[in-house]
């Protein structure tokens, strides 16, 4: 497992600071209370108004044909690494507040939130998460019958950490080259817009 | 500090059972190495084509001209409770990936991750965090000189625990009573839609 730590000015804790998103997948199954984990991680995440607008369909590589299916469904430039993850999760989100019906403008963000926390409870795990927008929500919709009052979000590939050396050859830098990251005075102002944060 | 550990059937890393969101903080200031801390956490997050979509202004609590124009921002329910945390922070968006100007549908999606970091790296500090969906985001904008090409997002208030005595009387039974979440089978399907994820 290339080690790729965040280079920061102030100390993270170990979980944020090792975290990254590797594409070099093992095909190794995933323990089932593991899974279980993961998503207790997501449901007590924070939500708007306490909405918990996510919802997970799990795709174990093992059901191979669900697991195909939703491979399928991925862009094409995902599916020959993403394919090898011991788990895929399709990530869906209700848009609206369920007592009133009212828009909820904080779906896709509280949905965020939850899968930063199943990404961190997974490392604690030696498990590894690569979000995917690249995938045909229209697809994923139709193959797993999802609501027409969700909305599809993401697709993540999840699992243990495997040999790089097999990634596609176009994908082998990626995982071993310098991550980069804004300078924090570019992401961060003091007072007001512009100000940059001083340390 | 009242702990009110995520009751879950499979274990779950420290920092995310013990994580929840109060309104009685303290008035004490925050190390400035530890708000580094902070926006490090969020740094790091990960995002769609590594667009860092999320920006923070920040009002420390002593620089009280800017930290109160950014109380008057809030909703009133929020207003008496908040106005004593040690740092609000205006979180906002670049709704656009900056290579191609196309609209980027997880900018917010990606706000909540890195909210989601800064909220774990905060307890790591025995810092605390409240997000807040109802403020003013016109206000937000015209009080920080937020550019009309950017979102406003959501308020945090930040900092250490108080003494929840001080709540109003109407928020004390919130910050101690019972925490609840839908049961796992309703927000996690096996292979398809609407088939609860068995254990």
């Amino acid at each position: 497992m290339p080690e790729r730590p965040a280079e920061t000015a102030f100390p993270i804790h170990d979980l944020l600071r090792r975290r990254w998103s590797p594409r070099a997948f093992s095909t190794k199954a995933i323990e089932r209370e593991k899974i279980g984990s993961l998503l207790e991680a997501a449901r007590w995440a924070a939500s708007s108004r306490n909405e918990q607008p996510w919802r997970f369909v799990l795709l174990e590589r093992a059901q191979s044909e669900a697991f195909e299916r939703m491979v399928g469904c991925l862009a094409e430039g995902n599916q020959s690494w993403a394919r090898k993850a011991g788990l895929l999760v399709l990530v869906c989100a209700y848009p609206k507040f369920t007592p009133d019906g009212n828009a909820n403008r904080h779906a896709l963000h509280d949905c965020g939130f939850a899968v930063g926390c199943i990404t961190l409870q997974a490392l604690a795990l030696d498990l590894w998460v690569h979000q995917m927008a690249g995938f045909s929500g229209e697809k994923a919709r139709a193959a797993f019958n999802v609501p027409a009052e969700f909305e599809t979000v993401s697709v993540l590939a999840l699992g243990y950490y495997g040999d790089p050396a097999e990634l596609p050859e176009n994908r082998r830098a990626q995982e071993t080259g310098p991550r980069s990251r804004k300078p924090l005075v570019e992401i961060a102002f003091d007072e007001v817009w512009g100000k940059p944060a001083s340390f």
